[in-house]
């Protein structure tokens, strides 16, 4: 039983500079690798199904990012996400949009299916679908009266069904895997209101399960916990500076907050539960 | 015959919040994307052939954007705009670079041709090539001595002939359905040191068009020049903070300006006339 | 002999505005264009094999940049280069870790066999890859002790090989077309806590030498010496401000201080000597 995270992976990815590969979209791709180097990781993009797997080979952690599918990198990203787990290198999964879209829902099943994920990141629409695709004839539905309680209860099924830790963004966040649960409660509403704060959220998670892969003294957990809280505290703080002078601000004051992060500002400004 | 804009189509675009369908360039989409967020939309990017009707489906306008054509997203990019027709969702579309290449010439004329255009936005040069496609034998001459004239010339033939709103963007802007013309004339000189001006424009016109269709109070002139004025005042208004810094802060301020803006800061400093 | 920089070609660019074709990356491209912009340039993407050439003929310079190489894109690389060739526009190649996969390696050579390369922009990692191409039988060894002393041999070698000049950046850089080298000093640290700023720097290199082309003024040891001391002494400039703020601040204060560039500033600023 896990009872607390554990800070201090904070200061071991400055230390380790993890090379992440991130395979994502085209919209948020500059974000995500800025993103990564303010938390201390370093980005390599690739996605060409010719070199795909020789950067992944190279890197600590690769994450696929479904924000802008489109054939030509499907295939990449499975032929990485399997030279990944061939290799023991962690694979963080960002199934952006699933639900919405048949060749979104194809993918993001053919990866579930294909790729042992280690971290699989979301936000309640896709994690609901996902649960859905290992129900046995009806959907799953969300109520609105108690959207926490069920991201818990989904958060664990799907873990359970993919032997992986999930984390499930929103007002609340979850993170599980499927047996211990933390219930996330930082952050700011304006964060919906720069594009791509989910999708730097599992770039940096990729430093951060790079790190914790390499350490027995923490687990998918921490990193996944810890990554979700960098991004909301980031915003917390960009807000409290920034929010009168507008969006373009804010932004920039996040990737500032996430380059001062430190363990102790971690530490200090979390909410956070078990469930 | 309209005689003056409706500006409470700001306030009502802020309380739909519609998603925008784009598929647009790679330069300068993560810009669309905050600008469509500042300005009240919501934006999703989807361009592979097997996905991107369904996208479409599902949104309340679709922005078309060729800055970075390839022939991978030519197909997708009229087989969205056909649904979009089919289902009554309005299309906006920026031919950027028409003109310049054959690809892009046929490109523009391909979509002008299968895809009902609610605005067609794009400065002088790119409306110039699209008149010269419907004259019979001769190019269309602008004369450098009289280019808002020739502007307002260029816009209503186009407009009458593909039955659309067209906007002309420059110095001047002109908007105009064929018959009706309006001629804008905020911003600053600046705003063309920042790469996609133009880009987010058309990104948010998506979101205004969305919200006049739906109200017979606005029609899509009120949405172009709105769209446009929001961005040149915002231009103005971070020319006046960040002038002496730089255009790096320039271009974060005009994020800033268009998160803050009004209908009463549009109507306040709008320069506009009838034609 | 050359014995000094020509600090005027700044001046020279400024007024020029050339029309750079950028063939880059998808992670950094908007700052590639932001930054061409900044330093008094006009920034065109295309890379469609249908009409990249007919871009490429209307452009300036023609700048390369392997990013995020794909195989669609290779063949537009190549055939746009040779265009270039034809008509005498200067070609600036940026070989974006050149030795991390076969694909990378195979079309650094391919480029460089196919096309003549007016600068070759990259890190030492990848000069000495380069190198490496042209060695008989055994791979380049960068000592740890000498790195700086290495690059010059490195670079000479590279440059009298290919026929091209050298640029190789890192913590001093080295400038050489394979007789005179110059070895340039500013920068800070904490540029490489930024995506892209290689990347940038090799986009306004191409305004550089297309303005340097035209002169008999000025050569590419100048274009390419005044585009890495821009960025290094932007990196300076904004340090002094945002260093405490992080590296969102700081990457926004790099475009500031781009677009306020002058050649007074420059050679106030530039330490540089003759190898």
């Amino acid at each position: 039983m896990k009872e607390k995270l554990e800070f201090k992976l904070m200061d071991k990815l400055r230390a380790d500079c993890p090379l992440v590969h991130n395979m994502t979209n085209y919209v948020t791709v500059n974000d995500c690798a800025n993103a990564l180097l303010a938390i201390g990781g370093s980005p390599i993009m690739a996605d060409d199904e010719d070199e795909c797997a020789e950067i992944t080979a190279i890197s600590k952690a690769l994450v696929i990012n479904i924000g802008t599918l489109n054939k030509r990198t499907i295939a990449s990203m499975i032929k990485s996400g399997k030279r990944a787990n061939e290799l023991g290198i962690p694979v963080v999964f960002d199934p952006v949009g699933a639900g919405a879209s048949a060749l979104r829902n194809q993918t993001t099943k053919d990866i579930l299916e294909q790729v042992q994920i280690a971290v699989l990141r979301g936000n309640l629409s896709e994690l609901s679908y996902i649960a859905g695709l290992s129900a046995s004839t009806k959907g799953v539905d969300v109520s609105e009266e108690d959207k926490n309680r069920d991201a818990v209860t989904i958060g664990k099924k799907v873990a359970k069904q993919y032997h992986t830790v999930v984390a499930i963004t929103g007002k609340e966040d979850v993170v599980t895997d499927g047996e211990d649960a933390f219930l996330l409660s930082n952050g700011v509403s304006e964060l919906s209101k720069v594009t791509g704060t989910g999708c730097m959220t599992s770039a940096m998670l990729g430093a951060f399960v790079a790190s914790a892969s390499a350490d027995d003294a923490y687990d998918s957990i921490d990193a996944a916990a810890l990554a979700i809280s960098a991004m909301s505290i980031a915003g917390e703080i960009s807000f409290e500076k920034y929010a009168q002078m507008g969006t373009g601000s804010f932004h920039i004051g996040i990737i500032d907050a996430l380059s001062k992060m430190t363990a102790e500002i971690l530490e200090d400004r979390i909410h956070y539960e078990k469930d």
